[in-house]
């Protein structure tokens, strides 16, 4: 149940219907000039509540602080230096472990030029074996500011569990949330009490419904700055891709909720060659931006050796698929 | 093993590799000026034989007929009035099945206008259930037939056994195989006999390497004009898309095999909605063509009545699959 | 809509019930004293005809004659030497393919030893590539039928199209449908029109709901003596197993429907170690029955090498196996 | 690589080789008379450290700690009142979340009564919506601690983050990890650093390599005391299962590593008159034991109404598959 209230909101009847749901046992929460209650199928309102009331929407209590219902509008998330959403379209990339200071500044460089306007690299890895390489840490997070500070873009990289967070605050700009922990329900919490953006990775065998509902959990501790990231999907078949680039899901999140939705074509392709034309596949299925893996010399990785760009192919495919982003925006404008 | 000959072919040292072949029991087949053999590890070869002999290509004898390396370039599949394949655009149309004389007559006027230069129907339907309507057999045939004459179009329209094979011949340009016969070996081989081009719907759960073996089939018969259609996977989500759009697999079949690769958005999306956005990533992937149903009323139609697209948004999809579609093959060219 | 009469039948009621149905166009059929109607919302009845009738069920036409909802009791399907389903636990083994008649001969005497009742052996095989062994084809078919009738054992052999179907009836007691043609509907329709039992295969994605309907098909043609095979459904993960055997479906299957369902451990596996336990917990899950793939020396079998066992682990198999089965029918008995 | 000493241990060898290793850069662990070294092809070995090593196995760096490569023994996970693993077979349960004290009192004494030896109960809950039911926190802690006091059993619990392990230690006997933790690697290292036994469920889609290397991840950091948990992997129908219960993997968890494998047949099934069967499936395959959820009143339950069985049933389901476990080791013996 979503109570929305007039504005401006007249302060004393919201105080009122807060306290009157805490003393019912009622979990509910304020958003904007809006009332979400999560918990009680209808909540009993007398006529003075009534007057301060612009709509009541009756709904199941799901993703709600996602939905369009609820808020039908793009959502817009503002970093640094970007807008993310609506009909902007956002390159964010960079290597998929950071390795060394010098390798970053360089690769920084090159992703802007071809059109990269955040930065990202790994500095705490999520390895399938705890043998293999994990990242370099602090200091590989603090080679990544330096390197983004120096060129004008923003930072992504990936939180892993929440004792991490405070420390990674002053390096970050936007928390990456991985596949792996997509519904790791203590570190979507803690990151929902952040101020920072969060871009959620679609976990490997994930539904629709369950994505919205672990964005909501990060929504429900008040951080609305949500990016959803379609990233591929375990199938039965990888011997020529690594995974499932779902392209369905971009158009079924955006019907479903306001937050913009990117494409990684990275991690779901797991091949170079296959990269762009993934990328091209999820920016034609509508996604506002992507997430793409370059390395200067991708042979020589530490990680993710088969799938990371060179600057040059990625400057290619930032050329591709800014024109197909284009033309949809231009086409949609027509129809409507 | 693959034996490319000299060409104008030396016809009695080709006859005589096919007399020893047969002698020694080995399982081989002359394909223009290339003797495939499928079965023997290495055939000895005597100096008057080599001396005819262009190139010998050494390869595991899997969809070698469907493969790069006996066929470097693009098949173009032709039909009365299509060339299907390389740069080629292909759009194919109409309803889920011919429900009579008239709407068929009309959707064909509809579809031409809007782009599609091949029509489709179904005559035969397999449905899930044995209850469920089956179409109109042959009377539909000659309804498609007939609308496809009437506007300059031609027909593909799907076989589901090999008896129907002689009867369906007048009727049909393009025998469609569907997804549930992708391994149905009876039914490919018999088609395989005909000089009918055959698109071959990909399987639910099929891999990559299934469906060029299953269009193997076909092809060890001696006909290669096949056309391979993605028509979506099953997958483990399929509460808003009735299945998972594989939009990987167009460019690695494409890499593995030179058949076209079109896309089919309707069976894979499953609601209509999502049909057109479908589309345009499966041609953004490379899909050389796509097969849409389309539909006059399509809530009254007999079956897939979910799906099936109005005229006028299949138009506008037209519209928007063609700009990406030169897009990706205005790039291309200026990449090379 | 299925309508029950009274016994013994009133046979002009039931022929003007069935007169009436044709004129009136509806699909309908007399199975035992029972009338189905399968797209009649309603038939309406006059008191002449509502005398003779014991019961009217109304119920959805989905696969409905194979539903508990139409015949509550277990079916018993009867082989020359046989009785499959209830309580009894039947035990299928041989060759993946018939290679010479030696080897079937010698093989049906070990099985029969170890306690298999069926005979089981490839004469046409279904394989990926066009260019694999296919069978031995007629040949073979005869091999099993004598070294069948030497032992006193029921033959079960695949087929693949509708024309094997005249050619193979002396030769076979069951008609076995393989997991690739699970929805092969002229061929179910086919085996539908024949007498003799069939054994209707998983498809490798084949839904619960999707199976039963296949079995509609062969029902729908008047035969109903049909027994489901669980084989193993395809996964994200084989590298250690082939196939998953959804043992799940076993129960689910026998609720829904009165066929008997049997386990096809050697398909699910893959891998001969695994395959006695795939056995013992399909039969732990309420199999009544299974088929086995047995060689007298699996490593240089012509198909399927890596998953058919030698007659002695079969032979200890089968201990096991029956043992779990009595357990089972035992407690079910003290429950009752 | 892994260098198993003679024993008694060489103390000054063993010193000075890994002191060796921290000098080269190597990662390696001493486990008992073992070291395991993780990043070295092979290390270069003098005379003297020669004359003190039993053994040298050259194995890929992969879960060597868990495989049988490194402990060919059954590893028996000891509690204070069980010993499992081995031909032990270990009863776990209780309800899905504690709700109240008196109903995990009862239910305590109604499950070992029934035949289990461990209690099982969820303060935390790891719920797909942030809006359901959270869990009791701690004071449901109290309530299972206080009833497992009371009647002699051990108790499991889930934890979901690394800051919940202290004030979880004098609670619980066992942690579990859940099925959408299994790569929370954060978590898997602090449950490896507790010296508690770790109960890990399979993720819905985790392959059996990603499993062991998760169970690694504990292992790495010392905690061997690992039990393997199959509980069911996501697949293409949900209908009427909710999960595909993966009988394979649990023999091949077992071939491939030395720790107990349990199964959940409740979670696996999602419904109740599945369990009993899907216990059975997973007993015959191998399972060493079996974690189920059981409740008084099951459709008034707070989470997981439909699937948890009455104590009754429970106590049947007891029955049966401690018969098929005692088959299983008995047929076992006679074989070797």
């Amino acid at each position: 149940m979503i109570i929305q209230f007039k504005q401006p909101l007249n302060q004393a009847v919201v105080q009122s219907l807060l306290q009157q749901l805490k003393e019912e046992h009622h979990h509910g929460m304020l958003v904007a000039n809006h009332l979400v209650i999560f918990d009680a199928d209808e909540l009993t309102l007398n006529e003075r509540q009534k007057s301060v009331i612009s709509e009541v929407i009756h709904t199941q209590p799901r993703y709600v602080l996602g939905s369009r219902v609820f808020h039908p509008e793009d959502t817009i998330v503002k970093t640094p230096h970007n807008k993310i959403g609506g009909h902007n379209f956002t390159v964010m990339a960079g290597p998929c472990s950071v390795e060394n200071e010098a390798m970053i500044q360089d690769l920084a460089v090159q992703v802007k030029a071809a059109g990269a306007t955040v930065l990202r690299g790994g500095a705490f890895k999520p390895r399938t074996s705890p043998y293999d390489f994990q990242g370099l840490g602090e200091t590989g997070l603090s080679y990544l500011r330096k390197a983004a500070d120096a060129t004008g873009l923003d930072v992504i990289t990936e939180v892993m569990s929440p004792e991490q967070i405070p420390m990674m605050l002053p390096y970050t700009d936007i928390f990456q949330i991985g596949a792996r922990n997509m519904q790791n329900f203590a570190l979507l919490k803690a990151v929902g009490q952040t101020n920072k953006p969060v871009a959620l990775k679609r976990g490997l065998a994930a539904t629709v419904d369950e994505m919205l509902n672990a964005a909501e959990y990060i929504a429900s501790q008040g951080n609305l700055q949500i990016i959803l990231i379609e990233r591929g999907i375990r199938s039965f078949d990888d011997k020529y891709s690594r995974n499932v680039l779902d392209v369905g899901a971009i158009p079924i999140l955006q019907k479903l909720s306001h937050y913009p939705v990117l494409v990684d074509p990275s991690h779901a392709a797991g091949h170079a060659d296959l990269v762009p034309i993934y990328g091209q596949a999820g920016v034609a299925a509508g996604a506002q931006g992507m997430i793409v893996e370059v390395h200067q010399n991708p042979s020589q990785a530490w990680s993710d050796a088969a799938q990371q760009l060179t600057p040059g192919t990625f400057k290619q495919m930032v050329v591709t698929t800014a024109k197909i982003h284009d033309l949809l925006v231009a086409d949609q404008a027509a129809k409507n």
